[in-house]
């Protein structure tokens, strides 16, 4: 058994044959899969093997096991290397090596949870150490368990601003179980890094970051070891590693030279550097790494219950982003882990969740990119139930983060609040004119869109219960509650509002545009004119045969209104969705400009989204 | 006139009270239109008062003059003291601040320009300093001009990554015309913001970023002068101010308290506050500020013209991505404001510029939001063609910063590259499936899909001379060139790539899938089907009309074909544009899960969307 205080010689020489091996299985594995990058696996083998072979505490045969430390490649390139270490600790099998990169093989150019010891997709840089973060977090404040974790970053990847964010977020919370490794091999993908080998400027903006900080020879098995020892000695802060490394260590005429990045080498030099690396090797013997400390407490995240109905009467006045502030909270009486990552905005209503459950709320300050990575942390092994809340707007900031949420297959919920206009005249930069864009196209993301903060409320608990991401889009109008407490509220199932046998166009909106369609609905009523109003409540999935069957009772004419641009939206969700279907004209209401400053109520009616629009549009259909 | 060496007394108790004034004026403003954010005003009012009076140097009456130094309020939501500063200086009318946040008024609850003094809209924090060094690298490298760039944050956006990035981009260009001043106030929207009044941690961070650095009074006038004035003389290095302030400042009860961001003040209590600092106010004379060093060249952005037709012959196998980068670097000689800003990605073929352009190429490692905030500096008062390159994937990274340059109404250019599924089995995180539905909900940006060579080099020069944004979307499979060198392609003209007079189903495909839909129909006319293949060429504008018109003659039926999920692509634009015409039906073919690492032609078969697939649906329809 391998042991974490500082090794023998022996031990050492085990160590260090070890890292060649991974060597050789990488620079084998990518020299089969014809691509991948062995250079970057080569910087870091001494790292990963005293990791995974004297650091670590985790059980081998159950690598999703709570109590077991983590470890997440954030340089996701050097995947290889990964796999190489899991082929040594037993959880992959050497031949599967020479599959690496091909469809049916779980070895993939980056690393995906498709694989067991893979909590997070990596392969976008520099969102391993916010995912690290959420980890840390989670042991160290809703665990309170033993376990550490462990991010290994290049150097190229810590350009990353997201990087930076997740370090202010260490030292903010204290992380002490949290270490991160930059493997500072100087070269990145185009040539040399911005700092070189300068291992003192990485050393010092950790350390102005407020964390502790090693510098040490990362190809030295030894000082590795030491410095992982140390760190565990450290209260209150997190540590960085700052290894001197040498893209390409060990391959004669590669190491630390230019224009060998994601390179994998002729089957003939790769046979070659082999037999050279294997003539180093002096020992045959393994190590296993040690237990971890148990102490995970045992949770469910499953199957949670609304303990009482909405609490709302039809026709009371609330805006849907107060709803889901209060929804939040109560959601969070019927489960423990639920927790909530706020950044920054007060005014997105989660402060009633953070002043019943303190405990359980993580302010990410104004950084959106590190706090949907800490979540993604927070959701890996299923101890928590994440929801993120921010402005819709800022939500794009986390794109990246959001997209590989999607690869990383998470279950965390994103909230957007002030969706829309709604933003009092603060102007275009706060208004989400573009979410439902972006969450459409992420694959398996559910989409809820209430329009009340009845079937918001049922959102958040479907949302929680949900497996997959989801988001929530929520305004800032006060408006009308429209279901009774009781009403039953499922995925991909729409709400049909208003209609009578007589209807001449269906009408579908969501949020403040729904109340639109009702108001115009009355008013048109009162002229004689029937129109069915159509609430789909989540727009992915999109309730296809409700939309179909009650555009062709209405003669296959409907009006989309939305407050979204026109490309992405509701809209284009309902034209693909009757595409199929001959004789449906589908006419969309929607933002097409940039607007400027102004109330809300101004702004629907001047970019063509108020009653007075949507009854303009029935009638001009009426006249075809 | 103002001085910028150092103030005596006289002129500082001007600057105190230019100060206060603006104070004033925030206060009114806000109080007038019920909502913004006074007491972010009231912090910074020494400062903008000192930058406006006393140390740039710019035209009043030509906001835009080349040869002014600039300045960006990264906080945005202080605008109103922005608007103040133009009032004190000739550029708004003081009676236009009670219109602040009005559909009517320039004045909008964030910076955005349409007013002429704002080079860049603000209001999603953080990205402020991004662009100023855009500015400063054009002034240093570019127009090799006097000009000075001051950019003021607040202390709450300092979390946001985006800040770290532009921080070691500055410092790495050496970029001593730029000045960074930190608002820092201690306190940010929901409470105290993580590194409170510790003004020594910023001071820290920032020179371990590699800045000159200052702590100074952020409310003392002289000592500001002094700095900025020091600031002049530091060579090879920007320079971070970070200014102690307190929130509110100058307003009783109100400065230095929590729960008063973005409030403002009832009539009442303002009129209150106003004339207690009315009464501090002991002069009524203005400064005219210095005027600029004049020095930039004289250049023209417009107009520019392909040299000679593209060098191809149909049927040479050649990506499009690397026809970009050879395109790009032809640009580069027609016009020598022609810029490019890559994020480390090598094998996006713009070292083909780098080489033959050197001193306009701007290597921004991998930083892909501040990369898109620098190209937005640098197209700043029409002074460059900027053209933003890296992985079509990694451009979500930058999704906000997109946004708000529609909102600044850009100019700059974004290629994507490796689009779909052909990354040499790197796996999802490396694949663009979602990027056109990102770019297609960005206001007034041209999407363009190239599908070969010729049809590649004339998107860049028609993105070159369009107005707005643009994004080109290339592919790194070699395909053939389809179009003869002098084939005329226009903005939301579609080419019809294939038909007969017998057509039986119109196919739509870009990029790979065009040419897929090409073998397909090759197959199928062997087999006595004849179909209509069509190439969009732009995404948006979508040529509705030749889609409609083919999709009519070949009986409505109508078949796309995407390397991108179903939502918000080509087939969704599609739908939308045939969804006000009667029986078109349209079947999309796009990517419906996250695919696995494997050869792109594995993937583009095994994901529905390769000609086998193209075929199938053809003959589905037909039997229809």
């Amino acid at each position: 058994m391998a042991d974490n205080g500082p090794p023998d010689a022996g031990i050492v020489q085990v160590l260090q044959d070890l890292a060649n091996r991974l060597r050789i299985h990488s620079i084998r594995a990518t020299c089969a899969s014809g691509s991948g990058h062995p250079t970057s696996c080569c910087s870091a083998a001494e790292i990963v093997s005293v990791l995974f072979f004297h650091t670590m505490r985790y059980r081998q045969t159950e690598p999703q096991h709570p109590d077991n430390d983590r470890f997440i490649l954030s340089k996701g390139h050097a995947a290889p290397l990964l796999y190489a270490a899991w082929v040594e600790a037993g959880g992959v099998d050497e031949p599967d090596l020479l599959n690496l990169r091909t469809i049916h093989c779980d070895l993939e150019g980056h690393p995906t949870p498709r694989l067991p010891f893979v909590d997070v997709a990596t392969g976008s840089l520099g969102q391993g150490l916010g995912a690290a973060c959420g980890m840390a977090y989670t042991g160290k404040y809703l665990d309170k368990a033993g376990y550490r974790v462990f991010c290994l970053m290049g150097d190229g990847e810590s350009s990353e601003g997201s990087v930076w964010e997740a370090l202010a977020f260490a030292s903010h919370y204290s992380l002490d179980n949290l270490v991160a490794v930059f493997d500072v091999n100087r070269l990145g993908q185009s040539g040399v890094t911005p700092l070189k080998h300068c291992t003192d400027a990485y050393r010092s903006r950790c350390e102005a970051f407020g964390w502790n900080t090693y510098l040490v020879d990362g190809h030295d098995v030894e000082a590795l070891c030491h410095v992982f020892c140390q760190a565990a000695q450290v209260k209150n802060k997190p540590t960085a590693i700052v290894a001197k490394t040498f893209k390409g260590r060990g391959i004669p005429n590669v190491e630390d030279a230019e224009n060998w990045h994601g390179k994998p080498m002729t089957k003939e030099r790769a046979e070659e550097v082999i037999r050279l690396i294997e003539s180093q090797i002096q020992t045959n013997r393994n190590l296993i790494p040690n237990p971890p400390v148990e102490g995970s407490p045992q949770i469910s995240i499953t199957n949670i219950k609304m303990s009482s109905l909405p609490d709302y009467k039809v026709g009371d006045k609330i805006a849907t982003q107060k709803a889901y502030g209060l929804a939040l909270a109560k959601l969070g009486r019927a489960n423990g882990r639920v927790i909530v990552l706020d950044g920054d905005p007060k005014n997105t209503f989660c402060e009633i969740f953070k002043k019943e459950h303190p405990e359980r709320f993580i302010e990410c300050f104004t950084a959106e990119q590190n706090m949907v990575s800490v979540a993604l942390g927070c959701a890996t092994r299923g101890r928590t139930i994440a929801f993120v809340t921010t402005l819709a707007a800022f939500l794009t900031r986390a794109f990246d983060q959001i997209r590989m949420g999607a690869i990383s297959r998470t279950n965390i919920n994103l909230i957007g609040s002030h969706c829309g206009l709604s933003v009092v005249a603060d102007g275009p930069s706060q208004m989400a004119l573009d979410d439902l864009a972006m969450f459409r196209s992420i694959p398996n993301c559910t989409v809820f869109y209430p329009s009340d903060a009845v079937s918001t409320e049922h959102a958040i608990y479907l949302a929680a219960n949900t497996k997959g991401m989801c988001f929530i889009r929520t305004s800032g109008q006060d408006t009308a509650v429209i279901y009774t407490p009781g009403e039953n509220f499922e995925i991909g199932q729409a709400k049909v509002v208003r209609h009578s046998s007589n209807d001449k166009v269906t009408v579908i909106g969501a949020g403040v545009t729904l109340h639109e369609a009702l108001v115009a609905a009355d008013a048109l009523s009162q002229q004689g004119i029937s129109v069915c109003v159509i609430d789909p409540f989540t727009i992915k999935p999109l309730d296809a045969a409700t939309i179909i069957s009650k555009a062709k009772a209405t003669g296959g004419w409907v009006i989309t209104v939305e407050e979204h641009c026109q490309e992405g939206g509701i809209g284009e969700a309902v034209c693909a969705a009757v595409s199929g279907e001959p004789g449906i004209h589908v006419h969309q209401l929607a933002v097409s400009a940039v607007p400027p400053s102004e109330k809300p109520s101004e702004l629907l009616d001047t970019f063509g989204i108020s009653a007075r629009h949507i009854i303009a549009a029935v009638k001009n259909t009426l006249m075809n």
